[in-house]
């Protein structure tokens, strides 16, 4: 039987907020057994750009990385988030360890080719699609101690650091753990879970499978951005993943919130 | 016997000239065997400072490390440099590793207590003086295929990142790893190497011992900044590495410079 592994997935927002982020610091280091720890950091990279004076672009809500944008989220995302989310966990008695996709070549990815937006070509930047993850150096990490905090950046083999979205540097990390490790992937965010009325707090549902999410889907329970999510997590699922969570950054003890399994 | 290993320490002004980068990068790739980068990054730091809006702070030729310097070095060491740098050597074939002192807690310092500078007492901020590195767990990714590429910052076991001199970081890096290897340690820096005519590039001092040494400094032929330079050398080779080479960033391959050693 596998040994367990846990990767938590937290937002940006949460690593902002001193109090939230110490609860998530003090939950992940209480997490027992191997994990994993991915982040984001996308309102802090926008702040600091402003106040280098590099506007934001956006394009049908996805950020376009323009070279000065990209060194903007290598500081902040490689740099100022991960290295001192790395210093407070090993304050928590976590030998945290940060990586990019670059570092050991964990995480290679290619720069993605211009998209159609409303019929319009849009070229997205320094953005990197993922090609594989390296769960063999992965795991000989993890089994030299080591926790991997890891920034949502890749690189493609080729010089250039790629910028990756996080719950994408989350699932391809859960799936290439997957055959070393009996994984749970959790995704915080700022819901109790999956909610079957979204407004009310208290209607999480407990598990989805992909007989369950089709119904809901059917019934227009699920929609909108979970839509893509809970595909996500099943598509996670079927490449390995024992269990997604999704839950609040502030419960990831794995006791509330919505699993998704086969 | 020891396998060979050579740790190069590169400084900030080469790391921004994209033309002598680039040819560092070549040549660092083409060492044999194992080996570490230690980079530093000072003037890049400066930069972005003065376009956020933050004032360096100097007393006595020294930088005050504040917190919003603090962030500001932690995003360009750690950040910036340091991910550019591995995702470059990526491309070079070599598998680097970006690594602070925070990182697997290879590196731990406690914060600089104020000195008297001039007869006043200076508080030099988060500026870490490092305790202990750790050379077994740098020898394990060593022995793992990795390329540690090394930052000039380090953690304080209670949560926060220090900023620690790059010369510093690379010889308790060098003396940390002599344990595990024959150690090479080479300073780059903007001179062929330690001259006895300041004036005359051609008049490299090949080698130089503590009697050669002393010597020089008697007659005056070494003097001003090159005197710690070269203590710190010696008290490296006392500690354990095998030699110190002082020579061009153009000109790592051994085959020129001065080289201090027993």
């Amino acid at each position: 039987m596998k040994e367990r592994l846990t990767i938590v997935k937290v937002g940006g927002a949460v690593v902002e907020d001193e109090q939230q982020l110490a609860q998530l610091l003090k939950d992940f280091a209480a997490v027992e057994g191997r994990k994993v720890l991915v982040h984001g950091g996308g309102r802090k990279a926008t702040k600091v750009a402003e106040r280098l004076g590099i506007a934001t672009h956006m394009v049908g809500g996805r950020r376009i990385t323009d070279a000065d944008m990209l060194e903007v989220v290598t500081m902040v995302y490689g740099g100022l988030v991960n290295k001192q989310l790395v210093a407070r966990l090993q304050a928590c008695g976590v030998n945290a360890m940060g990586l990019t996709g670059a570092d050991a070549d964990i995480i290679r990815s290619h720069r993605r080719p211009p998209l159609s937006v409303d019929g319009v070509s849009v070229d997205f930047g320094f953005v990197g699609d993922v090609d594989r993850a390296d769960g063999d150096m992965l795991a000989r990490l993890i089994e030299a101690g080591i926790t991997p905090v890891v920034a949502p950046l890749t690189h493609d083999a080729q010089g250039n650091i790629l910028n990756t979205n996080a719950d994408t540097m989350a699932s391809v990390t859960a799936v290439a753990l997957s055959c070393h490790y009996d994984v749970t992937l959790i995704y915080s965010f700022e819901k109790r879970g999956v909610l079957a009325n979204p407004d009310d707090d208290e209607s999480v549902i407990p598990t989805i499978t992909r007989p369950i999410f089709e119904h809901y889907k059917a019934d227009g329970t699920i929609s909108g951005g979970m839509l893509p999510k809970i595909e996500n997590a099943l598509a996670a699922v079927d490449a390995g993943v024992s269990r997604v969570l999704i839950t609040l950054a502030t419960a990831i003890d794995g006791k509330s919130g919505t699993i998704i399994k086969k």
